[in-house]
């Protein structure tokens, strides 16, 4: 399967996206020369990891009728110092809220989602140490 | 430096997720359980190699006083089969649009982001072959 954007010039730093799904601003911040009016593209890699792993998941609780109030996924990415800066460190942090959370469950479809179906997660770990850790909040 | 996004569950397969420079929705096609209500992790990862050179390019060219009228970045990313599936090869095209272009300076500004400056590049560059080539189109 072949994806495609196309990323045309809005001025100084300022670019719209338009690809599967949508479009989206992107703007450097003004210390660089941009007017920080949309995201920055290393930021948009961590968007693309957090999405893919928790759409699996998402997808999997369903099937496996153990669907949670609430579900979140955090991502911090640790840049390098020197150019080409890249993240070379990912924790991602998966958020249950619920009573009577079905842990064995959601462990599951997260194992499934980091071992087995989430593309983004494995293009990761070709350049960064990527971790996992979950937090249930039961009411 | 630590880049942080957070991605909210918003029901079916859809989550937005919060981080530098705004938000993004996301979502999955109707095929896979999603409403299409919001770009594909995936292919966020493109937007995110797009956005990055375009944002070096665009630096570059103002500084060398080598602007043209217009500037436009595609990429083409193949998808793997398999899953995991990820970007086995990714196509660059950076577009120029203008009268007398300053062909050698953006080439050199390119040139600096593919082996200096781009990091998102450099992430993929891991995992998948990056082509890249160039587009003029003088009036």
């Amino acid at each position: 399967m072949t994806n495609e954007v196309k990323c045309s010039w809005k001025g100084k730093m300022a670019f719209e996206s338009a690809g599967l799904g949508g479009t989206v601003m992107l703007d450097a911040s003004e210390d660089v020369g941009g007017e920080g009016k949309g995201v920055r593209p290393k930021a948009l890699m961590l968007t693309a990891l957090a999405g893919c792993t928790a759409m699996d998941v998402a997808s999997l609780f369903q099937k496996m009728n153990a669907v949670p109030d609430d579900f979140r996924v955090l991502i911090k990415g640790e840049l390098t110092e020197e150019h080409p800066k890249y993240y070379d460190q990912v924790t991602i942090t998966y958020q249950f809220w619920g009573k009577e959370l079905k842990k064995d469950k959601l462990e599951k479809a997260i194992n499934l989602s980091l071992t087995k179906y989430c593309g983004v997660t494995d293009m990761f770990r070709r350049f960064a140490l990527v971790k996992s850790e979950i937090e249930y909040f039961e009411d």
